[in-house]
């Protein structure tokens, strides 16, 4: 297996990128290959320096890089030596089995419509957050912010990203599908939830619960849950925020530190062909370390095959 | 100035009511006269033990209770001898200057909406919360759950109602309005925030300040902010949920103690013709006490005049 990844995109790159590989290499058990996708000369002696296992990658050299706040589609075909369009270059022609980075989110989501492209029968991809739960078994909340507007029909295809992605990748049997409402019974909320839950209920490929709350989501109700991205990315940097009071509050607790959203390393775009993840600009060792191992969880598991065959027969 | 409270109402009534009104009674700084409406041999005993200052109140006997998962239209209409039907019949009939119940919140709705009415011009009303801030100054975000569907002119209404209120009631200057949005610059959002931004924008009653992400909530950036009624639903009660999450944890924190949001005692039905404040079913006294005071400032303070007069400039 070989896992690409954008050595110059976010904030430290490519420090933090490179700390991550060495984490990675050195604390996973792993046979994959790694692709480093950056500029050769300022990443060789980044990457001797680390003293890694020079089998276990090879470099990739990208002339450019694609800003965090350029145009996607603009900089995309404009910077076709930057590392995102070598990236999906080399996704595209089968050289990696997954793609990372830390970069331009906007790149990587039009990167990925644009080459790896939407599986068939999914109306729009989506992204999705962790969940923490004080029983330390993590939950997804999606979508998070890609489709601010959605139909029902994309809630429900949220849904059966979620399950599969719990399944495979979470390993939960069975994940409890809940959907983001206003009230617990059937019937509350705006038109699309109103519109959604009988969708949900009737699906035979989902383990459906019913509504969540907002006083729901870090408890133990359901496994996935789905909603609109406006909603769900308000939710998620709300979130954060909280985690970011405590620690300017000095509290130091356990399950609070995990609503450090940044440490898990970054979202797949679920829906698309191949394996790819975006992550967060200020993505540090860790965070490149669990994006990598989160590739090689999604390869290994046949994720985007569970998927595509799910939706054939949805169809 | 004369203040309606259903004693009948809320899960903690009506023992919490009396300790709430003998709080109000020896705490505050008050003409008021409180109108108490309830069971008058539930009450009399209750009343007396408190050894309140009978000049301070009078009682009115109700003989029904609206219960808490009756359906509000039919309830209001079969009991009319409740307590909550009792206060809107006193509110419309100037008998009362405003109404409190932590009773049955749709029956509180209908009540408002059908007896003392929405005022002219406003669309919709809309309910609030407290945003309690790390600078101590609380601001307000709305709508909270009563509006789950809004057009861009339900949101400008909000934001007008809500400057009004954080003027006259929380007394800030110049209220700075924010758009709930999931992107800091203009045309991000869903449909909804990107053709809400240019109406707040182009308000001379407001002073617009853009857009305000979920992890601004509790930031100094805005002192009013606004969104449909779904997604602050979700907002409120997963506030209320960090909270818990904390509690549960051991921690201890003033800061966080504010998100402790049924302490606050209720939010008032902002855009009605009349004080009415609904409460939380699980109101203690201190929460009472809070809803009395809000009663008196909102009166005091003419709110609902500076409403009408704002609503009839607008149109």
């Amino acid at each position: 297996m070989r896992i690409g990844l954008d050595m110059m995109g976010g904030d430290f790159a490519p420090v933090e990128a490179v700390k991550g590989v060495k984490l990675f290499l050195e604390t996973v058990a792993s046979d994959a290959h790694l692709v480093l996708i950056g500029d050769e000369q300022v990443l060789s002696p980044l990457l001797s320096e680390a003293g890694l296992d020079q089998s276990r990658y090879s470099v990739v050299h990208s002339s450019q890089v694609i800003g965090m706040n350029e145009h996607p589609t603009k900089a995309l075909k404009e910077k076709q030596q930057s590392s995102i369009a070598i990236g999906f270059y080399l996704l595209h022609n089968k050289k990696v089995d997954a793609f990372i980075s830390a970069g331009n989110t906007g790149a990587m989501m039009v990167g990925a419509l644009y080459t790896v492209k939407t599986i068939e029968g999914i109306q729009r991809p989506t992204i999705s957050t962790i969940v923490p739960r004080e029983n330390g078994v993590n939950g997804i909340l999606l979508d998070v912010g890609i489709n601010a507007d959605c139909k029902p029909e994309n809630l429900l295809q949220f849904a059966v990203l979620g399950s599969l992605y719990s399944q495979h990748i979470l390993k939960i049997d069975s994940p409890r599908i809940g959907l983001l409402n206003v009230g617990e019974e059937e019937g509350k909320g705006n038109l699309l939830a109103q519109a959604t839950y009988p969708l949900l209920k009737e699906s035979t490929q989902l383990n459906f619960v019913g509504n969540v709350e907002g006083r729901d989501l870090f408890e133990d109700k359901a496994d996935v849950i789905v909603c609109e991205g406006f909603t769900g990315n308000v939710i998620l940097k709300l979130a954060e925020s909280f985690y970011g009071i405590t620690k300017r509050r000095n509290i130091r607790d356990e399950y609070i530190d995990k609503f450090n959203f940044e440490s898990y390393g970054g979202t797949p775009i679920l829906g698309v062909n191949e394996p790819v993840i975006i992550g967060h600009g200020i993505s540090e060792g860790p965070a490149f370390k669990n994006m990598i191992l989160l590739a090689q969880q999604m390869i290994e598991s046949k994720l985007m095959d569970k998927i595509r065959e799910s939706f054939v027969t949805v169809k």
